[in-house]
């Protein structure tokens, strides 16, 4: 039967995305999923692209429902994590969805998102140094920003490599609009998005702490827009080379050092650039880079699926490798397109 | 290893999808796939999305390059099939994605098609009675077509049950772009159908004579529409009950006792109708339905992916029973939303 | 300065768009807007795209703030029409964009909207026989609805000319999201929406009556169909022949001769079908017809923007032969496209 | 009847919006429209949204078709204007809205178009200081690129106050596909862009130069990004201020002052970011700017109608002003939304 998985949080989009690939998960079983305002609503109403689901009745969330799972995804509002969490046996394995973990700077935790800080978790993203085995050993998990591991993956070896100056990195991220959740927001109404690319948060986005502690960088621009499509994140990173002597060639080879045998994280192959769609519904983050002509910065272009690589996908390539299963079940690098 | 399965037409969006669904079949082996004018493109060009076959190599579409497989997708455009068909092996079980081999009125292909018919092969609609049997028996499958299939689940139980007047029949079903394949049109450029809803072929729709073959229908309106999205079909099929005293329940009735059991196809419970987005990705069909208060007639809603249940999922499904497999086998019924 | 008019209601997508429209009339004056909870607000805030108007400050909707208006719309919730006419003087001419006054018979208004009837006022429609002097002579009018409207242009002729059988009339019609409104409903989010075609109020729509009132339609089908698109009606309107030799040349003279010489009700050359881009942000109506080759159906198909002619546009429109201003005055038959 | 006006080059998407324009403008007439490959054509089956101009019919691009014309906007493919120009007699004015005359310097003209410099012309964009006059005064003006006046009215205003760093500027840019034009590319098709981001031209956009040229800016990084939505451009403009001491007010304080009066361009209130979908069929440019807490970087984002302010409109309010005519005549800064 394999191990038995919970979803905490299982209306939102994050938690119909883990449910979605826990049921096509070969070596898991799903023994609950709670809600809150649906609480005692089958999965097939909230869900309703989720057949194989269809009869499973949501509960509350609380923690007797969460108790007999070997594993619980949190997929929570921000905030909510510490107190659920603390609530579970020391046994049960937790991945958190939220950001509540993340940060390892209470101060940086108290500035972009407030409130008492829940303390750090293990960073999920397999992909960094060391990191798969940090998270194997683990038994609980903080799962990556959505925005933060996109730009994550393309900045990481750069500066690790000594190629990008972590004094000067600009960002500009667009995200579908799941990213936003499922929550009755007037600017996420389909006839405002349709057609519209608006900014949000400009200035000041709660990913640039996490971006920063991942990747070694001193200061982070990252202004994120919303696009109209449903999911996708396209990262357009750039930055300062450290000198000026840095080719594409240097930062493709960095990037392909970094990415050599990892299954989900694919380095175009020269000419070809990053585009979401590729990457719809899977695991994967595709990138690719080059040298500005004017100006002579390393710009790196990142892709994923903001459910995918940056949320559900994520958090089941980490439980799979804390639950001791292969680190790939359930999961797949292939995009669907059109 | 499982079933070496080969694709010819693997450039255009079924031929993609039959490679998506391939590469997560746990009982087959992709031995070849074929092409045209990008024969000789590694399928990372032609398709980016297919992380997983990248590297593999597409070949001209000829007989040699297909010669070594159990089963043959035929994904080309309409006409081509017959002769791709006769130039394989007798054993080499083929499935055909285009219309040639459907009809088995030869002057209703002349009406619809035009050239000459090229026979007529076991129609791959697993879910009519008899027909799940007569495709495991069978070595040459004429896939379904996509409005054809949306329709034919609506409307076929209740044309067999007695309860829909096959004298009546009326059909306006949307369909997204993949659906209009690959092809350069000006009308499928996205700065044309983005925000668009743009009726074609109103009148004369060549799935016309399929659905009445496979349904019983005598007359058919089917007026199909282009929407503003990349996949998936939602067919509204309006007919006469035969007696005023049809009642919502005998629909509903007739519809969950046709499908009970099927793992593809969903009756929704009472109350909740069908939407493409619940369907995309998958192998599923979802229906409803009710009566009209005013005029009286049966209304039936169908929604599937026009890639999934109307062309490749369906022609994975066929492809199972005639190997021997699992039906179900590297199918999902779950969709991917949002 | 032209005709004082005002909008009550003007948050919702109707009312800014009724603003929009005015602002760019060269012959009348805006002197209130009014709004329920965003009363305060200026209009920069509540619709960005009203540059010109971003600093007129949203009012309660009160009869005082609407009283030094010639003219006033009122673009309000169904059932809220009647109590607000009843308090502004006789002399105001008012257009209601709401349902409450459009139906004669309070049996169908209760049996499709609920609560007590409003009463019926001048039908809002210019292009019916006769209608357009008797608009030009009331003080209340009562606009069209979306949907009732894209059909009624459809199918009126037809009936009238003794082409149609009035005893057989199926519609499916599919609408852009700003028809359902500005209102924050799950099904309206972005991330539902893009991607996705899902049928509503199946079976019972409230525009059945209203379409029959002004078509002599006996009975009716009529399934509206939410597309992922902010704007556009597509209505594909079938109906038999009252006899087998109706030809699709008897359908399209009908057509032309009742729209002939009217401004925004366009009869498509031969060949080319109505799509919905094209009257984007116009007062245009366009249409088609031909008869289906299977069933022998009579088939038009209309597009319409549904806050254009399908509101707003063909408010203006009445209420320039209310005011005895130039019909097409503020308005155009030009859509924005792509 | 007004000054008299022809387009050439009237079957792409620049030359359908300048017809858009021009049919609702009071002070011209459309004497002619040209194209090639749909040279024959009337306007109703190239775009059929323009049911005002529906029966006029496209003429050959020759001069002779041009010449009773007092100015002609010249829609082309870039490379093609000079030679058209050039045959046109010196008293006809002309807009050209390709990029053959934007540039003063030939070398960078060569390195990113290619080919031979057909000069330079006075550079259309009103809003400039000083430039207003001049391109009143001139009677051949080289209109802007879309890309480039979404970042010169960003970013000049803040070079030229000595506030930003002209040689630290990052853009990343994302444009609807009605930017690309109506060619027949892959890339293009609805199937591929709906629900996709995806970058091109990475490291080497041609409109560097010309933005460079009208700001002031020493280096730029430009990377343009293709969003899925027909029209609209969202740019993120981000610079180092020249000194630690700039602050969100004197940014805002810079923009507010440039663009005082400015018919056009508006600096939205605080708190409020530009959209896309505000300035939809508009000629309204938006504006918003602030400071990054983390880098301290000045971030100014701008947002057009590519084929408003990004082209037609822009075009039309330069022959407004070589005409004589006023400024904002057949021209709007009010956008259609939703």
């Amino acid at each position: 039967m394999g191990a038995r998985v919970a979803v905490a949080g299982a209306s939102g989009y994050a938690g119909g995305e883990l449910l979605r690939l826990l049921a096509g998960h070969p070596e898991v079983e799903v023994v609950a999923a709670t809600a809150h305002s649906q609480a005692g609503a089958p999965l097939g109403a909230v869900h309703p692209n989720l057949v194989s689901l269809a009869d499973l009745v949501l509960t509350e969330t609380d923690p007797d429902a969460l108790a007999s799972a070997d594993l619980v995804f949190l997929a929570l509002p921000h905030g909510e994590s510490g107190a659920l969490a603390a609530a579970l046996a020391p046994q049960t394995k937790i991945v958190d969805l939220g950001a509540d973990h993340r940060l390892r700077d209470a101060g940086q935790w108290a500035r972009y998102y407030g409130g008492p800080h829940s303390g750090t978790w293990t960073y999920g993203l397999p992909e960094l140094p060391g990191q798969r085995a940090a998270i194997a050993a683990a038994s609980r998990v903080a799962n990556t920003g959505c925005y933060a591991v996109s730009v994550i993956l393309a900045l990481a070896p750069l500066i690790a490599a000594g190629i990008a100056d972590p004094d000067d990195v600009v960002v500009v991220a667009s995200s579908g609009t799941s990213g936003a959740g499922r929550g009755l927001k007037p600017h996420l109404l389909a006839s405002e998005v349709m057609g519209d690319l608006s900014p949000y948060k400009v200035g000041a986005h709660q990913h640039v702490p996490e971006i920063k502690q991942a990747t070694g960088a001193h200061t982070l621009s990252l202004t994120p827009v919303l696009a109209p499509m449903p999911r996708g994140i396209l990262a357009t990173v750039t930055a300062r080379p450290v000198s000026a002597g840095v080719t594409a060639a240097d930062v493709g080879a960095a990037l392909a050092e970094a990415y050599q045998g990892e299954p989900f994280v694919r380095v175009l192959p020269a000419g070809a650039w990053p585009h979401t769609a590729a990457t719809f519904g899977s695991n994967a983050a595709h990138l690719q880079a080059t040298i500005d002509v004017d100006s002579g910065r390393i710009v790196v272009v990142s892709a994923i699926d903001n459910l995918g690589k940056g949320a559900a996908g994520q958090a089941v390539q980490c439980a799979n490798l804390m639950l001791g299963l292969t680190e790939t079940a359930g999961l797949t690098a292939n995009g669907l397109a059109p």
